[in-house]
């Protein structure tokens, strides 16, 4: 498509853009926001946010001179724009896929990108770092972090600020004020931006701090924008500058979808073929139904109501659904409170934003036996978000929190069960994971012995053993099918609480000779290990073999390739299986040549 | 002593603080500070944090109804005046022992203690929780946090704050303001405290988040406290108290002590008999010696440049040390950030404290091969502080980082060797755990395999070795001689790095019939856990057992019993060593007849 365009395939790096007349710009962002609109619906990515920093973009690299000043895009989903201006723009449509374009700044693209954790609230921590650094080698380079309001309510933000705004080094923050993260932004904070943006402010937080203020600056605005941007590069010492945008702006599909502004689109159609409803789904209208029985369970989220499906129970129960921004360590620790006042808070984030309230779990909720249950969705390998978002060590950092208890469902009936059951525990903390997508269809239990269901035909003594857990455990009993017809007999059982591992598994494990366990969970201090090391100390001497994620920061990818080359597929678990215990080149060679 | 006292002995609960006539506070704040410097200064503990809130702890009790109104001391070392206004005053000379009086609050003490987390900067989180609660339950029931601006640095306490301040809750913060933590607050919030005090602020940090803002009110004078406090009682909404304190007041010894007011005082003399210096000590002095060498070396504090060692490195190099305040989030990020400009940071955090930034090392250091060194002083049983102090699972945290390096010297040559190693190292980022106290009698190497140290007369084939790791290593000698002196040979080696687990060490484990590890970490994901598995997936046969912190919170106690009654002393070692290989009862009587 770029082919068709007059300048966005004349831009091979910042220099470029600033070698263009101040007229050909609204033709360059128009061009820009096409090739975003027309990549961005194809392969899936975060639409929103980039078309409302076309013009932010556009200026930056203008007033500024990347990559000798340093550029840090917050979380950093919105900067495919940036990419597109640094010789990036003829890979868009390779975007989050293996292999292709990372769906955040990656520092093996191109070395104007610097931050490739896409958590949010850390551009104001690396701008320090890097502005102390430059100070001390007496370098004059600019840092410039632009972070948007939602990401400014984290913690994180805060302790830089505090730190920034007392020092004398040239930092720049520009504050993308579109009023939301996924759905608007809240708390005092974007009530005092409103009152920034609306001219009524009587005083001012960030000058407060110590940062000199510009703005409010039209985010769409190209010659206010540089003109601003050049203001700020010549301030002395910290400064913020105020920049309003529109998420989704200039795309009228995703400016008239009030809910979400188009953050994200999915490379694949909305409604799957499959039909079956998605984990997030299922949680969120189950936890409706608790909470029609239970008048003290209530609902916390970081800013993520809708991905986490707590929508459904907020619409329900306005009063007890509590949206605390982008803030984790709050939403565990403020959880705890609710728990020491009689309350059962059910607490949804994404398994991995969960790692930032670590300190929170252990301490606060831990410490106290608070009864509080964590909802830990896109829980494993989640896919084309690469390293940042995939949730592949809930099961080792939960696991050290004493008197913690981790559920994973394996399908919908056991996600709707183990809900209830969590949410009925009431003498200290629960968790309970599962993926990202598509439910998979029912795995029915056979039989069940004590919590473990037991889902082979095959219930009692035999040779081999499959620990299968959460959403492996389909896979697992395909891998059993696919040796059954190979004349190997395995029994795939299916913990349902992960942790702590229970007597009854333990016997299990002990009429085998030996157990494999699979989980979508890094290896170190996963299922399999645990469930390895309570058998070894009550003296079973089963062979336990954990079959997880190798240690590692996983590359963005589809979450069925990903698991595949992880050989965590049917194929892949039956053939672990099998080399481990059936050596025969002849099984594997067989396995090779079936579908997976 | 309180037998003396007029007023102290009949206070039984807040009911006898309402009590008293307004004429005899001052005497019963006398009393207090009496009881306080005599008790605290034979058992040890946070002394001048106690002094600085004697006025605001009656104040607090004759203006709110705790328990029905909820008090929450911020991390709360500050609560033994609340202690012995709710009840407790008779227990003050069990402080932070062995099944004495916590340290901080303890629900199991009192009724009237609420939070036992003692990381700073959580009170607004639980204020927010309970305040919702409450709420919901439709009770008028005032919530009052009391935080330090120190505290008020943290992260935590701005997500806090854009969610109060948002809010129609009646919750009240204390602001409790000495200008410190462990030393002067440090950024852009203390400058601005420091307006409010002297009245020069033209705006107001609170206000500017939807606080209404009293004060400041001096915290010395009772009655102005009660006013103040009686105000912010009737406040509607969320609501600031600036209350300006002395940390040590009261006591001119601790007012005199300009670096620390008596932060903490402690119960043995400073100065040890065996004159052997402390671990901190030797890495501070190290620091220093190292950063003479390398002009990258940088040094990042969170709020404890004193207590890490970092004192003499920031003295000598002023320009290469930063204190980012009680902000260990952006300790680590803003770390990541200065590596990113080539520097090698050196952040040196107590190892409990670190958890709260677990995100930000795998995230922001971990996924960039960041080469930052994490100094992890105060690692595992730390003593009296209890269970938010002790520092177990630092191994075990710090082992899923993919890339990661952990070390842990057994004594000073060993610290001093391990901190250039791992400096020298600048492929990724590496931890250095030690423990609190004195630095154990070096314990000298027979022979080096590899990274592996050997630490017995026997480097070759035999049927038993110990694994012993960092301090470990002299209880694991000790308890290798109290075997041998039964006949029984064992090999001891200190791997130096327990993480990755070395092939030297596995090629050691491997001539061996069974391998005991000892750790004074928590045994979930630790380092006996780790070598085991790594050793199975190499294909050795050798029995590993892990001998550590089994699962759990330990309460207050001195490190040596701690780890006596953990079976981490050479008694225990030796007695685990021989019940899990030689069970011959006739051994077992004749090592507890042995001195430990």
């Amino acid at each position: 498509m770029t082919a068709d365009m007059a300048l966005l395939p004349r831009i091979n790096g910042p220099d470029d853009v600033k070698a263009l007349a101040q007229s050909q710009l609204p033709l360059l962002a128009k061009e820009i926001r096409a090739e975003l609109i027309d990549k961005v619906c194809a392969t899936g990515g975060h639409l929103g946010p980039n078309l409302g920093v076309v013009e932010l973009s556009i200026a930056l690299h203008r007033a500024f001179d990347s990559p000798r000043d340093s550029i840090i895009w917050d979380t950093g989903h919105q900067a495919y724009v940036h990419k597109m201006l640094t010789g990036r723009h003829d890979c868009l449509g390779s975007l989050r896929t293996a292999g292709g374009l990372s769906g955040y700044p990656s520092r093996r693209e191109s070395n104007h990108d610097i931050v490739e954790n896409s958590h949010a609230s850390t551009s104001l921590a690396y701008a320090d770092g890097l502005a102390k650094a430059y100070q001390l080698a007496g370098q004059r380079r600019r840092v410039v972090a632009v972070i948007g309001d939602g990401a400014l309510t984290g913690g994180m933000a805060w302790e830089a600020m505090n730190n920034l705004g007392a020092c004398d080094r040239d930092v720049i923050i520009v504050l993308n004020d579109n009023g939301r993260s996924y759905e608007p932004t809240v708390g005092a904070l974007p009530k005092h931006l409103s009152q920034l943006r609306d001219g009524t402010a009587t005083s001012n937080l960030f000058e407060v701090l110590g940062f000199s203020y510009l703005g409010p600056t039209d985010g769409h605005d190209l010659k206010g924008l540089q003109r601003a941007l050049t203001r700020a590069r010549r301030c002395k010492g910290p400064c913020v500058l105020h920049v309003v945008t529109r998420k989704g702006a200039g795309y009228r599909a995703a400016e008239a979808d009030v809910d979400d502004r188009m953050h994200t689109v999915s490379a694949r159609p909305v409604r799957p073929a499959s039909g079956r409803p998605k984990w997030t789904h299922i949680f969120g209208s189950e936890l409706v139904a608790i909470g029609e029985d239970r008048a003290d369970v209530v609902a916390v989220t970081a800013a993520m109501r809708r991905p986490t499906g707590l929508l459904p129970f907020s619409e329900r129960f306005p009063h007890r659904a509590y949206d605390v921004g982008i803030a984790e360590q709050h939403a565990v620790a403020s959880a705890a409170g609710l728990a020491a006042a009689g309350l059962h808070p059910v607490v949804a984030i994404y398994s991995t934003f969960m790692n930032r309230a670590f300190d929170q779990v252990l301490m606060d909720v831990g410490l106290h036996s608070a009864p509080v249950t964590f909802v830990l969705d896109r829980s494993g390998v989640t896919g084309p978000d690469g390293p940042s978002h995939h949730g592949i060590w809930d099961i080792s950092l939960f696991s050290l929190v004493p008197g913690m208890r981790v559920a994973a469902p394996r399908d919908a009936v056991r996600l709707r069960d183990l809900l209830r059951e969590a949410i009925g525990y009431d003498a200290g903390p629960t968790a309970i994971r599962f993926p990202t997508g598509e439910c998979p269809a029912p795995v029915g239990a056979r039989a069940r012995i004590g919590t473990v269901d037991v889902l082979t035909p095959r219930p009692t003594r035999a040779d081999l053993l499959l620990v299968a857990t959460g959403a492996m455990a389909a896979p697992a009993v395909a891998a059993a099918n696919l040796m059954r017809a190979h004349g190997v007999s395995v029994t795939v059982v299916d913990p349902r609480w992960v942790f702590p591992i229970s007597p009854e598994l333990l016997n299990i494990v002990a009429d085998h000779r030996v157990a494999v366990t699979v989980e979508d969970n890094a290896l170190p201090g996963g299922f399999g290990e645990t469930l390895s090391h309570s058998a070894q100390r009550a003296g079973i001497t089963t062979r336990v073999v954990p079959l997880g994620l190798e240690p590692g920061y996983i590359a963005a990818g589809s979450r069925e390739d990903i698991l595949a080359a992880a050989g965590l597929d049917p194929r892949g678990i039956a053939e672990t299986v099998q080399a481990v215990h059936w050596p025969s080149p002849s099984l594997v060679g067989s396995l090779r040549s079936l579908p997976g």
